[in-house]
C-alpha cells in the first residue's frame, strides 16, 4: 500500500539533506492568541526548532505579517539562534505561499522538503502547507512550535492538513528524525536543546550525574549522619 | 499524490469567487445544545461568516428547521449582518440537502464551491456537507460556526465529515482564506471582524494604539510623577 | 473524488430500508468500564438506538459476551424496547463476527448496511465493524451508545475504524438520518427520543409550552402582582 | 474546638425530624444555564430529593422566579414525587427569603434545619441559604442538584456559603443522612433512590443478581457450550 | 453562630445604599494575561458591573498600573458605561490601597461596603481586599470580572481573601444583590444585562417571544406545509 | 491564633503513639463508584495505610456496608497487609458512628486521633468524621484512599469536612508524618510503600541503581560501540 | 473498497500467528516524560503486552536507548514477564529500525506483522513504525503501552502514523485480539491479564464471587441482624 | 471581625523586612512527582523567589532531603540566583522543622514571617508550614513555586494549610507584595523577573518597544509596499 501523505513513495520522514525550514510569523503579538498550548512552551520549541537548523545545516526562511502594526515583532531568538535565517518580507499577503519573494527564497535553496512552522497553527501554518503540497513539495508541520486560538482550531487545522497530505509532526521528534543517531559528534548539543524543550530530560541529567557523584566521590547520606 | 480532499486536483482551498455560503438552523432553541464549545462564541462566530460573505459579496443561503416550535427563530444577526441572504423555509426535511428549493437556490448561485455552517454539527452540517460532496461540490465546514451537543458527538462528526471529503475549517481561517490580503481597500473591515472573533486581537489593537499615544503625546508614567 | 468510506459509491448515509443495528455486549458489568462518555448517557443513547429501530422497523441483533460471568447481563431495556430483537448466543467468541449464527442473522435480514453499537468500542464494536466491512458491508459505528475504559482507547479506536472505512456516528446523527423529516407520522415520537438523548431539548420543549400556556391563559406575572 | 458552622454546637448533620426542605427555582430556562455539571444529573437529583422528602416525611416548599416569563416552568417532577409540596409565589423577589410568604411557610413547619437546592447557585440558593444562617437556621445546601453558569461561579458560591456558616452537601450524601440505617422498612425505596442518582449503583445490582440466578439455575456458561 | 465574613454581625450580602464599586487595572495588556477564565467573558463582566452601578447609583471608582507603559490602557467601557466613575491615577503603587488618593476617593463615597474587581486577581484584587477589610470595610471580590494568569493562582486567590473575611461572589449574583426583585421600573434594564452576562439568557428571550409570536399569528409549521 | 482544626491547641499534625486507622466501606461494588480519582489509585493508597498501620504499630479498624448485597466484599489487601486489624460487622447503620460496637472498639484502643479513609467520601468518611470530631477526637480524612462520585461531590465533602473541624490530608503526607524521619530502621519499608503510591519515585531508584551500576560496572556506552 | 491501513487486502487484523512484537526504550528515565496517559497504567499496559506474548508463544523484541545514560534501564517486568524475548543492543540509532541487528531479528522470527509499544510515542514508535510499514510490514502501533511529553505530541503521533498506514490501536484491543475466544485453555491466564490492565475487571471479578458465596453459604445480610 | 489566619492582627501580608525565605527540597528527582502544575513553571517560580529575595535583601535557607539518594540534587539555581542563602544539611527528618539547626537559622535572621516553598506541596510544604505557624510564625506558603503529586493532593494540601493558618499566596503575588511600587529604583529589575513568570508579560513589553519603534522610525508598513 502507499503510504497517502505526500512522500512521492519514499518513506514520509524527514531527509535532513534534502530539507528547509519555513518560520512565519512568530510575532510578540501573535503569540497571545495561543490558546492551544502553553505560551512559552511554543516559543521554546520554535528557538528549538532554530537551533536544530543551524546544527544541521538546514536553511531556514522566516517571515512576518505586517510587524510594524499589532501583530508586533518577531521574537528575536530566530535571529539568534539561526543567524542563517533568511528574511522575506511580505506585502500583505496572509497565506506566505502567495508571495513570490518567498517561494522564490524557497526554490534557491534547491530543497524540496519543508518543515513548517508558525502562528496561527489553521492559517499561517495551514495555508502555505496545503499549497506547497499542491506545489509538489514534502511538508512537515510543526504543531507544537506553533499555536493557534482553540483546541477546536488545533484538531480541525490538523485534520485539514492531514487530509491535504501534509505531515504532522511535535517538536522533539523533528530535533529526532534530523539528529538519526546518538553516535555523532553534536550529540551533546542535541541533548541541550532535548533539555529546554523537555524540562524533565534536564532534571534527569541532573540527577545521573548527583547519582555518580555520590559513588564517586563516596558522599555521606545525610539521613546517616552522627 | 492527489491530496484526498473533494477538490478536483486544485489546490484544497477557498476560492471567494467561486464560493456560496450556507448558514443552516442557527436558532435560539438549538444553540443551548451548544456543549463542545462556548455558546457566545459560536454565535459570535456565524456572526462573523455573515459579515465576511457580505463583503467579500458571497452568496448567502440561511434555512431554519421549523422555527415555530421549539426549535425557536434563527438569529437575528444573520439577517442584520447579510441582508442579501436569502431564506428557504424546509418543509420538514433534517437534511436541508434533502429540500429541492435549497439546492436550486445554490445552484442558481452558480458556485460550485460551499461554506457550511450550522446547528447541530453532527446532523446539520454532516448531512448536507455530505451530500454536497457527493453532489459534485467543493465543501468547506466551519466547525466553530457550528456546534454540537458533546465533545465526543464533535470528534466523531469531524472524522466522518473528512472520510467522506469534506475540508474542515474554523471561523478565523475562513475570513482569511476569503481576505487573502491586508493590501486590500477593505483590510480594516476585515480587521474588525477578527476582533469580534479574537478578543486578544482586539486587546492588541488598544495596547498598540496607546504605545503609541504615549510616544506621541509624551505622556508623563504615572510611576515616575512627584 | 470518491469518498474513502464503504459506500461503494453511494452517498454515505444511512438508508433505513437496507439497515440492521447490531447491539453487542451492553451488559451491566461491561458498563463499568467506560470511562469515554457518562455511563447513564450510554445507557440512554443504546436504548434510544433500540426505539428508533423498532419505529422504524429496522432489524435489531443482540449478542452477550458470557453472561453467566462477571460481565452480567445484557441490560433489560434492549427487549424492552425493541422486543423485535434476536438474542444470538456466542461461544466464547470475543468478535462477534466469528461467531456464525450472528453472521447467519445478519445474512437472514437481507440488509447490507450495518449500525453498530457495543462495549468495549475498541474491541466489541471495533472487532466486528471492521470485519463487516471486510466481509462487503456499508458499516456505521455509533460511538456515543458504545463506551471504552479511556479517553485514550475512544481516540485511537475511532481512528482505527475510520482507517479501516467504518463510518462514525453519534446516536442523535443516527435517530435523525432515519428520521430523515418532521412530515411524517412518527414525527412526535422521534421528538421523544430526542428528550431523552438531549435533556435540553425536554427542557426547550417544556419552556415552549409554558411560553404559550402563558399567553393563551393570560397569566399574570408574578412580579407584577399587588 | 467548636465547628464553625450553623449548628449550635450540635453535630452538624441533618436531623431529619426537624428538617424542612426549600426547592427554588427549577425551571425549564434556568436549567439551561446549568454549566457546573451535567444538566440530566441536575434534574435527576432535585428528583431524588423531592422522593426522600416524601419518603421521610419532610416537608417541602417549592418556588418559582416569574414562570410566566422566559426562565420558564418548575420541571413537573417535583409535584409529582413530592405531592405535598407547598408551592409559594413569590413577588419578583430574587432572594427567596425576601418574600414573607415563603419565610412564613417556612416558620409554620416549626422546623429549625433547611435543606436548600435552587437554581441559579450563586443567586436562587447562596442569598436565601446566607439569610436563614442569619436567621438563626442550621441550613444545608445540595449543590449537585443546584447549578450554576460556571465553574468558577460553583467554586466561588460555595467559599461564600461556607464562609457564611451554610453545609454543603452533595445529593447522595443528604439521601443517606436522612434514611441513617438500611435496616428499616423502606431500605428498599432508598434503594431506588440511589439507583438513580448513581446509574453504577443500578448496574451493581443488575451483576449482583445475575451472578446469583447464574448459580441458582445452574446455567451454562455460554463459552463452555459445545 | 456569627459568621466569619467582615459583616459585624449583619447579613453578609451587599446593601446598594452603603456600596462603592472599585474597578482596578482592567488594561488591555494586563487582559492578556487571564487564563482561569475566557478573556472575553471577563470583559463582559466587568462591563456589566459598569451598567449595574450606573443603574443603582453606585459610586464608582476606577485606577490603572501606569498605561504607559506596556500594561496599556484601561478599556473604554468603563468610561462609557460608568460615565459617573473617578478616575485615581497611581504613582506607581501596586497595591491600590497603598495610594492615598484613592482610599479618600472611597472616603468620599461615605459607603462601607467595596465591591472590588481587578486585574490579576491575586495582586490587584486581593491586595487591596484585603487591606480594605483590615481598615473596617466590608469587601465583595466579583471573581468572574477579574482574572489572573493560572487556574492555581485563583484558586490560592480565593483562598486567601477569604481567609482574610473578604467575601467572593460572581458577576451574576452582584447584579442580582443589587437588583434585588423584578418588581420594580428598571427590571428590563437589569434583563439585558444578564443577556450580556449569560448568552443562555438572551437566548432564551428570543425563545420565549418567538413561541408566543408563532401562538399570536398563527403561524403555520414548516413541517406542515403542503 | 489558634488553629480552627480539631487539635486543641497542639500542632494539629499526625501523633503516631496516639492514633488508630479506620477504614471503612472499600468493597469492590463501592469502588466502581469513584469518579474523582483513578480506582486503581484509591485501591493502592489505602493498601499503602494499612501497611504503613502495620509498620508503624498503629491500631485498624475495619468495617463495610452489608457486603452480602451489592456493596460486595472488602478487598482482601486489608486482611493482607493489616492482619491486626479488627473488623467490626455494622447492623445496617450507613454512619459508621452510630454502631457502638465501633466506638467501643476505638474507645478500646486508647486512642484519641483518628485517621480516616473510606467509600463514598461524602458519606462513609464526612459522616464518621464529623461525629467523631463532636466526640472529641482529632481527626484527619484521607482523600486520595477514599473516593466518591463526582468531583463536585469531592469539593463539597472537603468544604465540609473542613468546615467541621476534620483535617484534610493526601496518602503520602499519612505516611510521610508517620515515618517522621529516614533515620530509622524501616525506613526502606517506608520507600517500598512510597513506591507504590508513586509510580514516578519507583522509576527514579531505578534510574538511580543503574547510573550507579553504570559507573560502578565501567559499562560502555551503547552510543560509543564500534 | 479497500482499506487503506497496510494490510494487503486482508481483514486489517492481528494474526498471533504472523505477528511478532517490538518493545522499545521503556527505560526508567524516559517514563518520566510520559504526560499523556498515567505513567503507572504504561507501565501495567507494556507488561500485559509481555505476558499476552508469551501466554500466545509471540516472539518478542526488546531495545534500549543508551541505557547507561540518563534514560535508565529498561524496566525489569519486560525480562520477568517475556523470559524468551531477545535483547538488540543499538549503537546509538534513535530509529530502531535504522539498526540492522534489529531488522535482522524481526525477519528472523518470520513474521510479517509487527505489534509495537515504545517511549516516547512520536519517536521511538513513530519511527520505526513508519520504516515498517513502507518495508512492507503491517504494523499495530499500542498506544497506552506507549506514551509522550504532551497531549498534543499524541494527538499529532497518531494523525502521522494513521496518515502512513500504521494501525493505531489500545493494549486491551490488543490482547483481544490475540486472545480471539474464552473457550479455550489459557482463558482464565488471559483474564488475569484483563484485571491487571482493567481495575474494574478485577473489582467485577471480586463483587462476582462474593454475590455467589453470599448465596452459595447462606450469609445473613449485616443489615437484618438482631 | 479579626481575619483567622495568623496574623495577630496586622494586616495579613508580607512585610519584607520582617520576613525570611526558606526553599525546602527542589530537587531533580522530587520535580519528576509534580503533576499539579507545568515543571517548567514551577522550577521558573522557585527561581524567581530566589531572585526577588536577593532584590530585596531577604536571607534565604536552603535544605534538601538526602540529595544523595534518588531524590537528586537541589537545582542549581537556587545557589546561582541567591548566593546569600545557608544551605541546612538535615539528618533525616522530612519535617524541615524538626531539624534543630533549621530552626535555629531561621532564629538567627531574626524575621517573624516565613515565606515557604517546597517539593512536595502536601509535605515538605505544609509540615514545616503548620509547624511555623504553630510556634508563632506568619507563613505565607507558594503554591506555584511548590508542586505535588497530583490536583487532589494540591486542593487537599492548601484546605489544610489555611485550616491551620498558612496564608497562600502565587509566586506572582509575593515579588509584587516584595516590590510593593513600581516608584522604586529596582522597578526594573522585577519587571524582568515578571517577564520569566509571566511569558505574557515578556510578550507585551516587545509589542510596546516595536508599536512606538514603528513611529519613532516611521516605518512604512509592508502591506503597503508598492
Amino acid at each position: 500500500m502507499t503510504p497517502p501523505a505526500n512522500s512521492n513513495g519514499q518513506r514520509p520522514a524527514i531527509d535532513p539533506n534534502n530539507a528547509a525550514m519555513l518560520i512565519i510569523d512568530h510575532q510578540s503579538g501573535l503569540f497571545q492568541h495561543v490558546e492551544d498550548l502553553n505560551v512559552s512552551e511554543a516559543r521554546t520549541n520554535v528557538t528549538a526548532l532554530a537551533q536544530v537548523a543551524t546544527l544541521a545545516k538546514i536553511p531556514v526562511i522566516t517571515t512576518a505579517s505586517v510587524p510594524q502594526r499589532p501583530n508586533g515583532p518577531l521574537i528575536p531568538e530566530l535571529r539568534q539562534y539561526a543567524p542563517h535565517a533568511k528574511y522575506v518580507a511580505r506585502k500583505g499577503e496572509i497565506n506566505a505561499w502567495d508571495n513570490p519573494d518567498l517561494v522564490a527564497a524557497i526554490d534557491a535553496t534547491g530543497r524540496k522538503t519543508l518543515i513548517i512552522a508558525g502562528l496561527i497553527t489553521s492559517i499561517c501554518v495551514a495555508f502555505p502547507s496545503i499549497s506547497a503540497v499542491h506545489a509538489g513539495f514534502t511538508v512537515f508541520a510543526v504543531v507544537d512550535a506553533s499555536g493557534t486560538y482553540s483546541k477546536i482550531s488545533e484538531e480541525f487545522a490538523l485534520a485539514r492538513m492531514v487530509q491535504a497530505g501534509v505531515v504532522p509532526m511535535d517538536t522533539a521528534a523533528v530535533c529526532a528524525e534530523i539528529q538519526r543517531t546518538w553516535h555523532r559528534e553534536v550529540a551533546l548539543q542535541f541533548a541541550e536543546i532535548y533539555s529546554a524543550v523537555w524540562p524533565v530530560y534536564h532534571l534527569l541529567i541532573e540527577s545521573y550525574q548527583k547519582a555518580q557523584d555520590a559513588l564517586r566521590n563516596h558522599e555521606q547520606l545525610d539521613s546517616e549522619r552522627a
